[in-house]
This record gives structure tokens, sequence and C-alpha cells, in this order.
């Protein structure tokens, strides 16, 4: 079977997970939004981390912060200095690059050797560099370009009546930076004692230069970030911890051992403040791709925190006797990525006896967004279903579906990965019993309707 | 007992509700952050609404849309031409007022009675009654104004490289559009038949000039929004339907009679498209504010849509066999609102035998956001204890707490709402037992350790 991208997009179109945002006006770049389907898949999704990170987690609490915040933040976290592209546009033909890629695109074809990343360039080597090689524009072929200019990537906008720089604010880049101006907030009120870290699940803005491969890459995103506050000198241990679980937690929801590396940044990748940083990657269609960032960033924000806004930051340590600003720990992790990523693993065709194919997408019970299909196999025993899917749907996302016949109705379910079908017949109106049947085996099982509760009661656990 | 909202903000505030947005830089202009309780508090609530409306409901489904839309979307709803206030300066002060406020103020304050609401008149109307009038301004008590201008209250921003008209885009100041455009996409996906709702959670922005009451009123906020689209001539009682709907919720969840009003719009205050509308409105300490309004929009979203972007907005009745745009109810709700609703309806100061006050927060179980306190009476039982903490903590949010004495950690339980605390004693070890207290009858009860599974596992549920 060949999963490509072609198939997993008609297929999250045309059932509901995904669709271009504004569709019926031509779309806006790279949006996207999440139909029916797609909404329960996403909350699921969310559901599990939360669980996993801040629920059962003896070590971690939630927040949840506003996208807007004061500006000050941006130029403590460096993202108004720094937080930015090089661009420079063909004066030929007006098509717009990013000096970096531009340079890694023709090392790559031309077999050219560099160091480390381009990334770290400074805008002076670039600029050299695309001179010295006479590097042509990949559209026009010709060789004239502007100087490199940095484009910051956060949205703006305006609070208030008037559009000037006083009034100047950002969509938030990412989440983690709510959680740091917090810290001192949330272990006060938490009464936490390190080690312990702080969760935040919600929307942040990148005005990419080019995004793409469908929900991988878009400019509206939003991000599951914990920021795990340690002892200096424990930080190492703890990143470790982290890394550990943040894999775990992939494979307890069905991402497969091939299907996932974890790749650790070489010194000279390493963000200057950064002791290490891991990321998680999946094998899409469309090639590898970063589903989650470990790192251990010392106490750099925090310390970038407390010498911009002149608030202390350090914790006190009343076992140890000692003041200090915490290492921090951050696994920071796509939820629209992890989200595609669980799509792509799920996607599956299969040919059955007899020779039919079926897709199925195997979701993780506990990812899958329909958990039960209630079917009556005639629409003359809707009554008694309608029972069982209003019992059902107390505690599960279920669908009732009395359209067709009852092969193409399971076809239907395997599609958009329900995990089982509830079949009411004719019999069932006698013996009180329905048949369950599982979506990976299709195999089916007799089940009396006073015992479902009771059934599916452990199914959807992780 | 006075209930104010100094009481209620300075406890958020202190247990970890609800901080002021980027505190630690002065804040930013009325933002928000929810802490370690308040994330848990939302959550609940976004997901008991996401329960009754969405997940229980046979009639509905949900989607998640971008916050960026193509700007065609406002054209279409109207927001871009016409969700603006009427701004004007005072030349002697340099205060800025809403026109429309200035006016309501100044009648109620010299008991000048007007017909309908000054929402309705046009600019001209507005600047006529101050002239007249010579209403003074509130600040200084001069009357020199500026002229009347029009500021619409969308967020804009910029998708992409330069900061002109071609890549204006606004943020959403509501759900529901992203719920219009996507109507025939979720109709073909879900397979539904009108009628049918979508629902949807989301956040959204409104440039307000005077944002206030603590959450009631802030620039980003987050709306619970379901767009039910029927046949028309059914929508009358459709609108009654939900109506009754949202008034059940709120009572479901613990908001009293005499706390809700359910207030018709008069035919004057009417939007000129809608066939009637009622607002759920909360007696906050501050007074009436409204939390809900249920309207009915007839065909007029569906149809500018199709105006405007070209597509057919119709749906065929195969039953009827006839094509129509449906009627639309809308009932949307402010999350952060109901949110302050349920904190503040749940504030309790209550005095205890001995003349001690104790604060508790009675919320509904289902809402309250640690739903078991595990405390272990000695720290020497920690081990059992946090055996219990680690079961339950994989259903409930639970906070295990071995710091003080019981008695002041029952009253710390009281006041972030715990409906239940389960105490581990020395009993504990020898019978297989625990004490289970109750926050607002302060009663206990000895419960065996291998039956709290089944002693839980209907006490969350409304």
């Amino acid at each position: 079977m060949e999963k490509t991208m072609e198939k997993i997009v008609a297929l999250a179109k045309a059932r509901g997970f995904v669709y271009p945002g504004s569709e019926i006006y031509g779309g806006l770049a790279n949006t996207w939004d999440y139909g029916n389907l797609g909404v329960e898949l996403k909350n699921n999704v969310k559901k599990a981390w939360w669980q996993k990170f801040v629920q059962e987690s003896p070590y971690n609490v939630g927040v949840d912060c506003a996208i807007l915040m004061n500006p000050q933040t941006w130029v403590a976290s460096g993202h108004l200095g720094g937080f930015s592209d090089p661009l420079m546009d063909c004066k030929e033909c007006h098509e717009r690059f990013r000096a970096d890629k531009l340079i890694e695109d023709f090392c790559e074809e031309n077999g050219i050797a560099i160091e480390g990343s381009v990334d770290g360039w400074s805008q002076e080597e670039m600029k050299n560099f695309i001179e010295e090689h006479k590097v042509p524009c990949p559209t026009c072929g010709k060789h004239n370009f502007t100087d490199i200019r940095q484009f910051n990537l956060m949205f703006k906008t305006f609070q208030g009546v008037t559009e000037d720089a006083k009034n100047t604010v950002y969509l938030r880049p990412e989440t983690a930076q709510g959680i740091f101006v917090n810290f001192k907030n949330v272990q006060r009120t938490s009464r936490k004692k390190i080690p312990f870290g702080i969760g935040q699940i919600g929307k942040s803005f990148r005005n990419e230069i080019t995004p793409g491969n469908f929900t991988f890459r878009t400019r509206e995103f939003e991000q599951m970030e914990l920021e795990f506050f340690c002892e200096p000198g424990t930080d190492m241990e703890w990143f470790q911890y982290w890394r550990g679980f943040c894999r775990d937690w992939l494979l307890s929801l069905g991402i497969k051992e091939d299907e996932m590396r974890l790749r650790d940044h070489s010194p000279e990748e390493l963000c200057f403040y950064s002791k290490g940083t891991t990321d998680i990657e999946f094998l899409f269609p469309f090639g590898w791709g970063e589903l989650w960032g470990i790192a251990d960033r010392t106490d750099y924000d925090l310390t970038q925190h407390a010498n911009t806004s002149g608030e202390d930051m350090t914790y006190f340590d009343d076992e140890k006797k000692e003041k200090y600003i915490p290492y921090v720990i951050e696994p920071s992790l796509g939820a629209d990525r992890v989200v595609l990523a669980f799509l792509c693993a799920a996607y599956d065709e299969e040919e059955l006896e007899g020779g039919d194919m079926r897709t199925v997408l195997r979701f993780h019970p506990a990812l899958a967004p329909v958990k039960i299909g209630v079917l009556p196999l005639s629409k003359k025993l809707n009554e008694g279903a309608e029972k069982i899917y209003a019992e059902l749907s107390k505690k599960y996302n279920c669908e009732f579906d009395d359209r067709g016949n009852i092969g193409k109705r399971y076809r239907r379910q395997d599609e958009i990965g329900t995990p089982f079908c509830v079949t009411y017949d004719f019999d069932s109106e006698t013996d009180g019993c329905v048949t369950v049947r599982f979506r990976d085996s299709m195999e089916q099982e007799r089940v009396a309707i006073a015992d479902l509760d009771a059934y599916f009661a452990d199914k959807f656990t992780f």
C-alpha cells in the first residue's frame, strides 16, 4: 500500500477531518479548519496530552494565558530583536526568498559541503556566499538580488484606537512565555516545590514565509508546551526523563518505533543557551518532520525576564535554604503536527477476502473521533438502537447511522477509524443483546445491552 | 454575607484562578491569564458545554476553525462595514468617549426618557442630541467635542511580508462565521439532515474601547457558539427549544433561578434581520450582565455568504423535494463570562460552630477544578495516600496535600471548591478504609479504598 499525502488530504476533506480555511472565498493562504471529525480527533489528542502531562502527573499543573501579551515580554524573550527570517527579492522576476534556504538548496543541488547550518550565518556571510557562487534565482535563473533584510515573524496588531508604536502588540509566537512570566504566580498559588512543571495548550502565530505540507506548517497553529523547573545540576537528568516520557507518550498512542526517531542536536546546532536539545521526528509521507522539541533551556528565560522586568525570579529552596533561578526543561509539541502524524500513522488500506479493498484509520481507541457507531440493522429497529445511542453518548462520542446496507456502514465507520460498532438487530428485541464489531479484526461478539457500560469501561484508556 | 467583586478577584488571584496578564510587566490593559485552578475550571465549563451541545445531542456536531479568515468573510458578515463604535474626543481634556454611551449616561443622570436604544441612532442624530442638550464632558465638564468618527472593532494584522491593504487580515470578532462558511462542508461530511447544528469553541477578538469588570468584558475572549440550521417556518419553535435548553444547562450546573433572567429584546432593539432575540443575564456583584445571546437570525448569514461568494448555500430537503436556505438559531455564550458567573455564584462565606468563618466555593462537582483532595493525616502515611492519588488521578483532577493540620487543609480545599476530600489515617493501614469528607455539609463517611472507584463513579455527572 502506498501511503501518500494526496490520499490522506482527500480522505481528510471527504470525511470531515480538515477543510481548507475560508474555502468558499478561495481560501486564505494555508489556513485550515477542523471539521466534525477533525475537531474530535484534535480534542482527543489535547485531552491525552493534558491527562499524562498535567492531570496524572504528580509534578505538573496547567495554565491558560492570553495570546496578547505586554510587548516587553518579546523584548525579554528575544523575539522582538531576533525572531526573523533573512529575506531577499529577485529584481528580475520579483520572487521572494529566504536567503538561508536559497543557499542550502543551492549547495544540495551542486554537491557543495557546508559546515553546520546556514541558519547560524550572519547576514554578511550569506550575502558573500550568494555573490561568490553567483547563486541564481530558482524561478527565473538570473542572478540579480536585492540586499538581505530581516523580516520579523511576529504578527503585529494594534490595541486601542490609534495605529501607532505605543499601541502595537503582537500575537504570541509561542505559548512558553505566558508560562515564564507567571512562574512566580503559579508557584505561589499551587504551592508546588521544585521540581515542578507548568503546562499550557493554546494557539500561537508565526508569519512564516513558506508554510506548507497541509497542516504541518501553518501560520496559525496550536502548541502543547510544558516548562519544567528544576534545580541547576539536576537538569540533564530531567532532560532525559522528559525525553523518554514524550517518546513513551507517542508509543502508547500507537506511533510505531520505525515511524519515529529522536534526533539530538549537535553542539553547533544548539542555541547558545541550551545544554541539550532533542527533536522527536515522525516519518510523514513527505519525509521526516519535527513533532516535538525537547530542550534544556538552563536559566536563560527566567533570567531574561528578571533582567527586563526587574522582578525577582528566584526560587527559595526551603530544604537546602538556598535561593536560585531554576533550570528549565521544555518539551514543546505542535498540536496540529501531532494530529497529522496520528492521522498518517492510522491510515491503512487492506485487501479483504474476495478481493475488495477497505480503507481503515487504525487510531488508538483513545484518539478515535467516533468511539462507537450505533447501527440498527433496519430502520424498523431505530427505537431500540436510539436508546442505546442516548445511553452511550453520555460517556462517548458516538455516531448513529441507519442509512444503507450494514456492510457499507461498517466500511464507512472503518474509514473514519471508529474502533467499535454496536449493531442492533431483530434478535436484540427478544434476547436483549447486540453485536459488537471490531474495526481492526472485523470480528464480532454478542454482548448483553445491560452489560455495555461495563464492557466499554476500559476500552478507551491508554 | 456581602459578595463583592473585590473579594472574588482577590480570591481568584490568591488561589490561582485568574492573574492579571503579563503582570511582571505591569500588565496589558485588561488581559487576564487563567492560573492552575482557573484553567481546570474553564476547561470543565467548556467540557460541560461540549457534552450537552455536541456530544450528547443527536442533532449537533462540532468544528474548530481558524482565527484568521479570508477578509471577504467580514464583507459578507457586515463586520468590515458596520462593526464599529462612534467615538469622539473632548478637545479640552483629550479624553475619548463612545458617543452612544455618553448620551445614555447623560439621559440617565438627568432623567431624560429616550425611545429604544441609542445604539440604533445615526451619527447625525447622536451629534445633534449632544449639541442640543449641550452634553458636557464627564471628565472636565466642558462642552467642546470633536466630530464623531466610526472606529472598527476588528483587530487588524498583516499576513505575509508587506504591511499593505492586500495583506491585511483580521482576527475574527466571532466564531460564528467559521461555521457559516463551512455549512456545506459540514453538512456533506457529517451527512446530517436538517434540522441540525454546528458548535464551536474558540477565541475571538474585539478592540473594545472600554473593557472592564474583571474577565466580563475583555478584548480577547472565548466563545461557545452553536448555529442551528432548520427549515424556515420551524424557526420560532426551535428558538424556543434552544432558549429553554440554554436556561436548563445553567440551572443543571448550579445557577439559581433568582441569579438569572431571560430578557427578550423588544421589536425596536432587534437587529433588522432577527425575528427574535433573548439575552440570558446573570446577576453579577456589579449588576446584571449578559451571558448568552439566543437569536433567530433567519437566513441572513447564509444568504449574505451566498451573495458575496457566489457559492450555493441552499439545502436540498430530500423528503419534501425542496431547496431552501435554512434559517438559523444562534445561542452564543461567552466562555469567560460564564466562568466568571459560576465563580460568583459559587462564592460563599459561612459561620461555623464556634464562630470561625470559612470561605467556600460551592461549585457543581462537574465544574470543580479539583475533584478530590487526597490528604494523608500524617506525613508518615504518605505512601498509602500516594497510591490512592495515583489511582484517582487517572480519572479525576486531584490534589495531594500533606502540609499543615487537617482542619486547615479542609479549609483550603473548601476555598478552592473541592467537593470531596479523601483522608488517609492510621486506621487506613489496617482497615483498608478512608474518610470521605464533603465540602458543603462537612460531614464525613468511611469508605473502603477498594470501593472508591465505584463510589465516585456517579459523583461528577450532571
